[in-house]
């Protein structure tokens, strides 16, 4: 039974502290949050205790830690955890900085630590079925691709603020999500993008409805659309067209129950948000990580943060120019 | 060009008028009908000269008719037809009577008539498919069938009072298309049947919701659900599970929007009634009337039209004595 | 926080584990299984114990007891833990004869016991959903109602002969939702089955493939067919045909992809089978039986096993006289 | 009635003249084409006369013409047209060339003559409902607009050294759909294309491949993906998000059966080219070309076969820099 510290009890943490609880190999040891009542709720619930981060890296009896406190505490936590020699797990993005993400990159590799880093949504069991089915070449060679990922509402300003913005906290989901997908790196991007749904995102230097086109070696190109708000919940889909046959993931919906009258057939929405659509993903994630106890490698690795961060940061400077942006 | 003549310029009279039209072997000649009025309008339309009955019988260079009129002339005329030498098309039924059929068959069969019956929709492009794929096999032997059937509206009651009711002027469709499928005649049956619709309808003797189960050798189980009402259009489906597999024929929409909102998934509701959905089925079917011009036997004959209002006779039974009564 | 106790450590029995284990109001504090190995290993993985069923219905600190042994069993364990003034959940049925149902439940009434019977369909999201727009009137007074329901595959022949046969250990799950959803009991039902899956099953006295017509007071019809094998999965549908509309309710996809090729455009199988579609709904069914803790009446109580079993009998009746049986 | 008289006896010419054989206030009376037996062979079918072009436009009992000959002609039978004072339908394009086009519609500007360009997609069912729901702010306005456009396959290479390639060729009916949709023109256009269909597409300087992103005033983005072969059919599918909802018009499949089996649900694939699917389109567009005779104006008129082309132009300016146009 591994022992896993949890840094951070706010909405995710508790995600995967619970996902941690359902899993036979591992239990929840400590639970660090600057908000202390925070962090003793949540230690309480899964008889874990609350600790101070020192007291974590110190303790040899635990084996992982989990991140998922405030992102400009992510590249020193993953640092000091990777001198502890802990295995370690870290939500998206590692730093909104690349400087930083490689500073810190180099201090895992230089501890040999073992870094994962939470692109959830590889583990959708959708995506993973679309994923492959399309590397087993059901499809033949991907062509186009189309990523549509829409959230049900905008996060708040003060959020905005400090994400880095639509391109960096969101888009960067579908970033991985593409170079995953197509197992390439795309060699040029274009990006546009729009403020359509709340004028207080532009006046803080955002857009809020968002597309980026990519060209990858092969002659594939990618498409990802974005938007802050949908009134229908949470869409995330993805299409492949390849040169023998087209591959597309739909929507989790609410139910299945669909209602004939005169105004027509209707079926219910999707899922409200990613805690009801991605609840599956986070546990066969937690399996993912879990297996590097058994000597595997990270299935999603710091170049996996670092690569999806170079991708926004060019789409941000095609935004800017106009121009399309050679890789 | 092969000459035709028509009896009846009514709803059913004038889609034969147009599918005559664009079929490139044949041209309409003459139409009959006691309305002068209605026969004028429609022989004007096509082309072709309004004529009495006699008439069309004693003419050498009609070659085949098409019996659209009133259900208490069908026998006569496909009897005169029979001893002219036409080639006949008749709309189901023959006749409400089950003797009455026999005499009529006994005559065609005297004369070597060709004798084709309109059960259309055995010429939908969807049921046929379904047919052909579990003709060959695709979901191996059928063990139970599904037949929805259900109409936008009532008819008046007038015609119910005439048309033999439900069993007879509307199930008679479904006991043609399950007998069709499975190849095979029931063994047994039972029904259920009320009034649900409307009051009037039951007090003019017939039901309104209706259902009936068969039972075949292979002890394959068939269902029928019909009512006269639906708030959402035509409703015509059929499923079959077999032992390797489901098949399900569905409805033809309107159109293939969908809209998402916060209300839900909302697409078109299924076309309004049996012109909508089963125009492309009457051209096919003339298609097939019209390869006995060239040698084919007729692919629906008279004794489809006798085994389908034999069991309707039959379900009529059970309904009365709640009994399953076997064939 | 509520102790409970749970009878039988097999397949039904973890699932009713794992899910008390998600629940924050109550935790598993003993099993009892005559497979002691079964009953350890259960009581180990939740930090139970193993207990004899004298020492549950002794001990005071016990609150609840949820009984998912053997059939045969179910009818003693209630008026035991009726005597012992537990709350009780079981799994249905609670016996296979009417009569041994009728003393068990004078026996809980006696004692004012809360007696939870299991039937988990109706806690499943789309059938609720279902239920609830019925009974808020979205689509009328309902006219028609057609319940599928197969199995993926015949449970084994050693089953068969204890378990009743179709009608009572599976079919039974469609008679309770069908008068459920109606919220009224049928006058009559009628009853068709064969044996196409296997001729063992014929060989031990019972049915494979069968369906029931229902008739209610209003006139309302409904049907349920039944298979024990189909090849794609767990088939578990409901549709409701009303004078305003039609609901339907379908069945849970193992993921929503769908690929389009030369072949067609083809989408995942419905999941496999009742774990993996109705998990959900054993949660739910906690919580339903956990209010009553609060102070909530049953909201599936000892009548609704009767009757479904009752029913059932009318049907295996109907099916050996082949005459529609009055209720 | 009116007389009208078809230029061009090839594909498209044998779709128009079999719209007119069945539209009610019109009739064919002539046929050109180069081709002496093609232009036979149509006329005879619908009882018109073979004519030249001279004769055409001095034949006063002409009351409107229908150009679909070769694309170089157009111009010229236009101008010819309006100078004969004929109603004029022209299959898009007018001319490849934005100058000669603009020419063209100042001689008929000149001649205040009715030029009504076929855009036939606007007529589709599907797409006009869209279109309806979408002027009718049932989704709010606009953010996100993605067209799906997919040939079943290639064109000749001969026709693609003539079309002007897939921008001029193909995605110009998709630049008209959007500005359509839209009701407005785009503010800038980004394109990016590739060669992943046939080499030799390439080898003529052309793409298969390829995309635009389009920014409106309004800050709405849309999207245009062209292949020119799918293994699976026709695809085309229109999405629009707005800030209250999404519409989405989908593909019209071949047949409406689904099969379900242990490889998954499959059900037909979508129709197979523009003949199947849009058929319906172009007898509506006839009867929208037919309104012109009772007074109104084109509702597709040629500043809408200008706009599309300039659109085109743009997209093909940044395909080859990589940058952006503003328009």
């Amino acid at each position: 039974m591994y022992q896993l510290a949890l840094f951070g009890a706010g909405r995710i943490g508790k995600v995967h502290a619970s996902t941690v609880a359902k899993h036979p190999q591992c239990r929840l040891s400590a639970v660090v949050d600057v908000n202390a009542e925070a962090a003793q709720a949540l230690a309480t619930q899964y008889g874990a205790r609350v600790a101070r981060a020192e007291e974590v890296f110190a303790d040899k009896t635990i084996d992982g830690i989990l991140i998922c406190s405030a992102t400009n505490t992510h590249a020193d936590l993953i640092e000091a955890g990777a001198r502890a020699g802990k295995v370690i797990f870290c939500e998206k993005p590692i730093d909104l900085g690349l400087e930083r993400i490689q500073t810190c990159l180099n201090v895992v590799a230089e501890h040999k630590a073992k870094l994962f880093v939470g692109f959830n949504r590889r583990f959708d069991r959708n995506f993973r079925q679309l994923k492959e089915s399309l590397a087993a070449g059901e499809i033949g060679k991907p062509e186009l691709l189309i990523i549509t990922s829409r959230d049900p509402g905008p996060p708040p300003i003060s959020y905005i603020q400090v994400s880095g913005g639509l391109y960096k906290d969101m888009m960067i989901h579908d970033l991985d999500m593409i170079t995953w997908l197509m197992d390439e790196m795309p060699i040029a991007i274009s990006a546009h993008g729009s403020c359509m749904v709340d004028p207080e995102i532009g006046q803080a230097g955002d857009v809020d409805t968002a597309t980026v086109t990519l060209e990858f070696a092969s002659g594939a190109l990618g498409i990802i659309t974005n938007s802050r708000r949908t009134s229908y919940g949470y869409d995330q889909r993805i299409e492949v067209h390849g040169d023998n046959g087209m591959l597309q993931a739909g929507n989790i919906l609410e139910n299945t129950v669909v209602k004939s009258n005169p105004d027509g057939v209707k079926g219910a929405k999707p899922v409200y948000f990613f805690l009801e659509r991605y609840m599956d993903s986070y546990a066969k994630e937690l399996e993912a990580f879990m297996s590097i106890f058994d000597g595997a490698e990270p299935e999603v690795d710091g170049s996996a943060g670092e690569r999806s961060l170079r991708l926004a940061e060019a789409a941000l400077e095609s935004l800017r120019t106009g121009v399309k942006v050679r890789l």
